[in-house]
C-alpha cells in the first residue's frame, strides 16, 4: 500500500468551492482502485459548516458547563447543539454522542484550522452522504471508476492517549472486513476477526498528513481490493448501536 | 509512506524461534528510517507465551463468568490470570485491564492462530521488551541503525464496530507526536492535536498483513521523522492513567 499527500489543494478553503474538482486537479495519475482520504474540515468548509461564535447565545446550561470545565460558553452551546447526548464531562472535555451517533470530544466541533479567529467548523451535516457526492464528483472529474472516498476525524480514545483518525463518511470503501467465521492457516475458526477496515485506511492517511500545512487530503494505492462498485453501507456501519454500548 | 508484508517466514513459529533473525533474512533491503510492524502473536509464539487448556483448573469465579456468558471455564480462568481489572463482562465478550494496562477484551488472550486446537496464546510478558529485544536484534542482524519495531494486537473499541490494529510494544518509534501548542497554517493553536503514531502505524500495517496466511510482519518506509535513536518510552506511553480513565 502507498499513501501519498495530495499538494496544490489551496490553503484556505471556503464554502462552495469545488472539493471534488481541486482534488481532481491536484492528482496527476488517478489509477482504479485509489482510496481519496479527506480530513473533514476541508469538506465542513467546502459545505460551509462554519459557526461564529459572535452570533451564538449560549442557553444557562451551556453557561454553567462553561463554567464547571474552564471554556468558553458559546462553543458549549455549540457543542450541545451538536450532540444527541452528552456521554462525560471530565478533565475539561466535554465527550458526546453527535446526531450522527459519534461519540467523540466536543462532538467534532473543532476551532483549530478554522481559518477566521471567531469562528468553529462543526462535523457535515451527512458524512456519508458528502462522501458519495464527492465520490461521484471524482469519478466524474477522473473518468477512474472504482474509486473509493473516506472522510475522516481525530478521535481521542477511552483508554489511550493520542488521537488516532477514523472514518465519519464512507463511499465505495468496505468500512469493515468481516471475516467471523472464516479459518486461518491453521484451519481454526476467526472468532473474532472483523477488521475497521475504513478506520484503519483513515489512520494511515493521517500518518503522511501533515497537520502544520493543512495537506488534508491522501490518495491510498494498493487497497483496491475493499473498493466496491456501489457505495456501500458508508461510515454508518462502523457505529456501534446504543443497546451494545457499555461505557454510556 | 510505503507498507509491504514480509512474505518468507515460517508458517508455524514456535518457542525459541529466533524472530528477529527470520525477520531479517525475510526482508531484501533494509532501509534507514524503516519501521518493523509485527503482530504480537508472532512474538508471544517465539517467548513461549502459550497456555494449554489441557492444565488449566478453573476457579469458582471463573467457572461462574464462563456459565454466565457462554465460554469455556478454562479459557476464562486464563483471562483472569492475565487481568488486572475486569472493567466489563457483558455480550459474551470479557473487557479486562491487563498487567500491562491495556484496555481490551479478553486481556488479549486469543484461540485463533495459536497453531494448536488446546492452546491459547497470550500476550507477551513484557510488550515493550520484546520490541526493545527485537529492535536491537535486527539492528545486529540488518547493519541498519535508524530502525523501529512496533508490536500489534487488535483491539475493539468502545463505541465502533470492528476492530484496528494498536501498538502495545514499540522501539525506536516516537509513540505520541504531540503537537499541542504548535501553530497550524492558520497561524492558530493546535489545541488539542496529540497524534498515536504508533497506533496509526499498526493500524496501517494490518491493511496490507493477510490474516488467512498469517502473514505477521510489515515493514513501514517513509516514517522516518518519527523514528528515534534510542528505544523511547515505548507503549507504555499510549497508556492513559487510571485516575484519567472516564470509562471504567
Amino acid at each position: 500500500m502507498l499513501a501519498t499527500p495530495v499538494a496544490g489543494l489551496p490553503p484556505r478553503l471556503r464554502a462552495g468551492d469545488d472539493l471534488a474538482a481541486l482534488v481532481a486537479d491536484a492528482v496527476a495519475d488517478w489509477r482504479d482502485g485509489d482510496v481519496v482520504v479527506i480530513a473533514h474540515k476541508a469538506v465542513s468548509k467546502c459545505e460551509g459548516r462554519i459557526v461564529r461564535l459572535a452570533d451564538v447565545t449560549p442557553s444557562a446550561r451551556a453557561r454553567q458547563l462553561a463554567a464547571e470545565h474552564d471554556k468558553d460558553p458559546r462553543q458549549v452551546q455549540v457543542v450541545l447543539d451538536e450532540s444527541a447526548e452528552l456521554v462525560r464531562a471530565d478533565h475539561g472535555v466535554l465527550i458526546t454522542r453527535t446526531r450522527h451517533g459519534f461519540v467523540c470530544a466536543n462532538a467534532g466541533v473543532d476551532a483549530s484550522n478554522s481559518g477566521e479567529d471567531d469562528t468553529l467548523v462543526l462535523l457535515p451535516l451527512d458524512p456519508d452522504g458528502s462522501a458519495r457526492g464527492l465520490r461521484a464528483a471524482l469519478r466524474a472529474h477522473t473518468g477512474v471508476e472504482r474509486l473509493a472516498v473516506v472522510v475522516t476525524d481525530s478521535f481521542g480514545r477511552a483508554w489511550r492517549h493520542g488521537q488516532c483518525d477514523v472514518a465519519i463518511g464512507v463511499a465505495g470503501l468496505q468500512p469493515l472486513d468481516d471475516r467471523r467465521g472464516g479459518r486461518d492457516a491453521d484451519g481454526r475458526e476467526l472468532r473474532a476477526t472483523w477488521i475497521a477496515v475504513a478506520d484503519q485506511a483513515a489512520a494511515a492517511a493521517d500518518l503522511v498528513r501533515d497537520k502544520i500545512s493543512g495537506t488534508p487530503t491522501v490518495v491510498l494505492r494498493g487497497l483496491g481490493h475493499h473498493v466496491t462498485a456501489d457505495d456501500g453501507p458508508g461510515a454508518a456501519a462502523l457505529l456501534r448501536p446504543l443497546a451494545e454500548d457499555l461505557f454510556r
